[in-house]
């Protein structure tokens, strides 16, 4: 296993998704050329999903087409409706999503586990036949456990792994949605998960709600995992409370794998420009650690 | 190396000292009233330093008579001044503290750190001939970077704590003041201290200045560590911008303790409450993951 780490950056998707007032498309192409400029290579930059249920990301359409050259851009395409609109603009490379709790999967998406991979077979299908070498990515939500069923056992979330990695897809981002795991619990997924796909295939999305995102990315490493998801200034992910930490944030990360050595090709005070300029558009506090350290001389104060 | 993980909260101490306004005498009794209803059983309460460089606690010598009777107490006395004020109270549980760094301690204390170790060791003197049993703490800063001479090595980190033990003190604490460490240099520094004290004298003091102190505290752990310090809410060490991490907020440790099934004896949602009366009479936004994360069934929305 190579010490080269991929980031998949989840911020305009994912980090903007539940924010309530419309930003304009202009702040959110900033945003994302910001992130580009800064060094992220894998950006999931929208979502074809119905403006109905995520109104924010309602200009998926106008926005693709719009987006800079060069880097890899992915999006949320939920079902056949939103993949004819991604492909109609030039996607090729997608996402699908379910969840490896039941009650979750029922509530957030209003199908079973298995209804949701049924439709997913046919976007992959769908998908294919335009884009033969297009590039498909799964998720699989409260792998750890979920807000209704609590804890998840680590034999369900692999059959929903193994059924999502069966219609093809070339990854798979594991999802500790409402940031509850420690590394024992990622070390047990992770054995669990190595005969399921390889592991070049696997990717952890943590979230960092009770301060444990980063010890779960050490112990991922160590187990042999190399593909983080995360959000610049830790955007989204449930922001149930002002200050509150959702998605990891990309600060934090590149910050720990650079102290650890491994270069990510990404410039930290670029990103920390990049993520202030759109939380100062949202009007949220950071939520990065990192985002809001000053790495300069001002760090003085005593112990 | 039992599982019994002793927590040390210095939110009193080192979460208030930096405060401009200052805080009202029943507010501080009312907190640490609330951090020991919260269950926690060593506090450091208050600074026996001169109230010139630390009005916020110039009140020490009418704070601690008025301390709940039970959980251990202790308070720093940096000097003989200091400790005779503190003696005159009452205080049987003491700190001194040093730093790694040269340059971090002439600018701090304004003595080189053999001159800072000399003084101690007339306090540490003074305090035996006193309190023959009485518990004595010393802290060693910057022990993996300063803001001024960058990294410390490990060997000179040793060289301070292996002085600081020499005098003998009941426990060191050392702490990474600047937030910037991360696990195979908690891993480096541990390995390099085993020799120099018993495992059960060593604590940590991790900041989580970048997200990283629960991946240090795991890696402490992993080592055979047991102690560590926290701050209730995440109060203190270095507020140098607002919702930045700076001390390990104590809400943060007992949820990836209680989650690793070590039982610490602290209720989390008495210490939340507690963090955030104080919190309101500062002010200040919570930088305690924990602390700010619903562990209610709102944590309900998508990924």
């Amino acid at each position: 296993m190579s010490d080269i780490v991929r980031i998949v950056e989840v911020g305009p998707r994912d980090g903007l998704q539940n924010e309530k007032s419309a930003i304009p498309l202009d702040a959110k192409l900033r945003f994302i050329e910001a992130l580009v400029s800064a060094g992220l290579q894998e950006v999931e930059a929208t979502s074809f999903v119905s403006p109905k249920w995520v109104p924010q990301l309602a200009d998926a359409d106008v926005l693709w087409p719009k987006l800079p050259v060069g880097p890899l851009f992915s999006a949320l395409t939920p079902n056949l409706k939103g993949l004819d609109r991604a492909i109609s603009v030039g996607v090729d490379r997608i996402a699908v999503f379910t969840a490896a709790s039941e009650t979750f999967t029922r509530k957030n998406v209003n199908m079973s586990i298995e209804q949701s991979i049924q439709v997913f077979a046919e976007v992959v299908e769908a998908f294919r036949s335009k884009h033969p070498d297009g590039w498909i990515r799964g998720y699989v939500s409260t792998a750890f456990q979920c807000p209704y069923e609590g804890r998840i056992a680590p034999s369900q979330t692999r059959k929903v792994v193994e059924s999502l990695f069966s219609l093809g897809v070339d990854e798979i981002s594991v999802g500790d949605t409402i940031g509850v795991a420690v590394p024992i619990e990622v070390k047990a997924l992770t054995t669990m998960l190595r005969d399921s796909l390889p592991f070049d295939k696997l990717c952890y999305h943590f979230h960092d709600t009770r301060g444990t995102a980063i010890a779960n990315v050490a112990e991922a490493m160590e187990q042999g995992v190399r593909r983080f998801d995360s959000s610049a200034g830790g955007l989204g992910g449930c922001p149930y409370a002002p200050g509150a930490g959702g998605n990891l944030a990309t600060e934090d990360l590149v910050y720990f794998l650079e102290r650890n050595s491994i270069s990510t090709g990404i410039d930290l005070y670029r990103l920390a420009a990049a993520s202030l300029e759109i939380l100062k558009i949202l009007g949220r506090p950071a939520s990065a650690k990192c985002q809001v350290a000053s790495f300069s001389a001002s760090e003085t104060c005593p112990m």
